[in-house]
């Protein structure tokens, strides 16, 4: 089938049309590229949300949980799982069949797992792409989840309209040595499994650390919940909207979304700037310097590029 | 000073100038392309060795016992130590103090840590440039270090020529989920704390792990250290001597290498062709599709690369 006519079934409410457009954006940017121009007009309403944090934190519960909270409020859900691992258990597996039970046969909710490898970046882009998809498919709500707290990990919920970051009383060295990047990406903290010893003391480490980084007009809220029995996902959800509202009023929501788009764009130029920039000749270039023992600087001289 | 007075110097065995030149190749691409091309033919001497693993693993005690141990071989060692992330506490610092005090006051071994932020793949630009700086001042081996197991860090030992994976024997949930990429770039693996209870049994769990896998001529070995008594570590020595043995005969030492120019090449061509693509005609263009809404793809086409 071709995009147009995907597109125009996916439009009309075809899950099927949508799961096999999915499947064509994730592998092809030719493909991504065709189907986005047919839906310019219907993406941008929906709501973009990532959720990220250490393995064992307990994220699909919670996304879960979130998700069948938002159920309940009649909205539409897509969640995105992202994984740049490839484990050798069945773990993430596992982790689909318990979400499955919970949420698989209600048709307003959507999970797909993607799991593209290859070159940093490629990832993102197959997320974003997606994501987009997914938001002229009627969805209102689009859950990114990641696996770990990787780089690519990171730069996908960085393409969400709000991030929260999810912990677990154990997270304590996961503070101490808190990846900058992550710490940077919270919009929410959620400490899940709250009902653990040491629930308290490491909220209020989590406090601590928080005070020595400078906020600009939004400091992260900290909400506890325990997402294997749905506590505290409505408190989660009440500061994902706080947010979201406080992106609106201050004009950063646009803001953020013409820097997600502007980021897209450059990670598609290069590719195809690099595309159009190797020739057979150029090729046969660098090879022949490289097999004279030249530096890379040296080859990259000899290139030329005008 | 300019970039051939200190070249000069540190040739000359200046180990001030040699820290100089690291600082500026760091920081400009302009000065490691002069600094690469002045010492261009100092390049190629130095066998390069990336550590990984997850954070905990005893990464820094190993690399401190394995210079120790090359030390008494006569060897001169640099350690590059990489760490993209930005910890609130001090405790990089104390690793490297305790470091300093194993093997800090040694003439024949230089430290240098790597912390450069930004966009993907800049790390690993500047951990290609430095060793390539390294190599020239006359070390024999340059040891990379990372502390966790992110995108960036896998990316920078990947430009080594043998890569030691360092794992511990509660690690077992890292095997269990373990990064297709660390398995994948593991030339040797370290089981180290090995006098910790469990470690025969993650021993036997990690080669159940590397039987579900193909491997080509080379099947990494798995050696048992613990660092902090030396334990071990002529044995991890012996395995990466075979591993660098076992690429020379196959002709893939320099396939490798060659290999890893040829990324460092796709890297720097990225920025030099998005820099010289970018007007100031063409970024308004895309300020003002995006303002009215557009898709990114919608914008690459406006942008017109010819």
């Amino acid at each position: 089938m071709t995009i147009p006519e995907l597109t125009a079934q996916l439009l009309a409410g075809s899950r099927s049309a949508l799961a096999r457009t999915l499947s064509r954006v994730e592998n092809s940017p030719e493909a991504a590229d065709e189907a986005l121009r047919t839906l310019g007009n219907q993406i941008g309403h929906a709501v973009r949300i990532g959720f990220t944090g250490p393995p064992g934190a307990g994220k699909s519960s919670l996304v879960t949980a979130y998700t069948k909270f938002l159920r309940k409020q009649g909205k539409q859900v897509a969640i995105l799982a992202v994984d740049p691992t490839s484990p050798f258990s069945g773990g993430a597996l596992l982790g689909d069949r318990v979400r499955m039970n919970a949420i698989g046969l209600d048709e307003g909710v959507f999970v797909r797992s993607l799991a593209t490898r290859g070159d940093l970046g490629g990832l993102s882009q197959a997320a974003g792409d997606m994501a987009d998809v997914l938001d002229a498919a009627g969805f209102d709500y689009i859950l990114f989840e990641t696996v770990g707290v990787g780089q690519s990990e990171l730069e996908v919920v960085q393409y969400a309209d709000s991030v929260v970051v999810v912990l677990v009383p154990e997270s304590g060295d996961a503070i101490q040595g808190m990846k900058a990047g992550l710490m940077e990406a919270a919009d929410v903290f959620c400490v899940n499994k709250a009902d653990r010893e040491g629930a308290d003391r490491f909220t209020g480490d989590l406090q601590g650390a928080m005070m020595l980084k400078h906020w600009d007009e939004w400091k992260p809220p900290v909400v506890n919940t325990v997402a294997t029995r749905e506590q505290g996902v409505p408190e989660l959800s009440e500061q994902i909207e706080a947010h979201l509202a406080h992106l609106r009023k201050t004009g950063e929501f646009e803001s953020r979304r013409h820097a997600h788009a502007r980021r897209r764009i450059q990670r598609m130029l290069e590719k195809k700037l690099l595309a159009k920039f190797w020739t057979e000749e150029k090729a046969r270039v660098m090879d022949e310097a490289l097999a004279r023992g030249e530096s890379p600087y040296s080859v990259l001289g000899k290139l030329q590029i005008s």
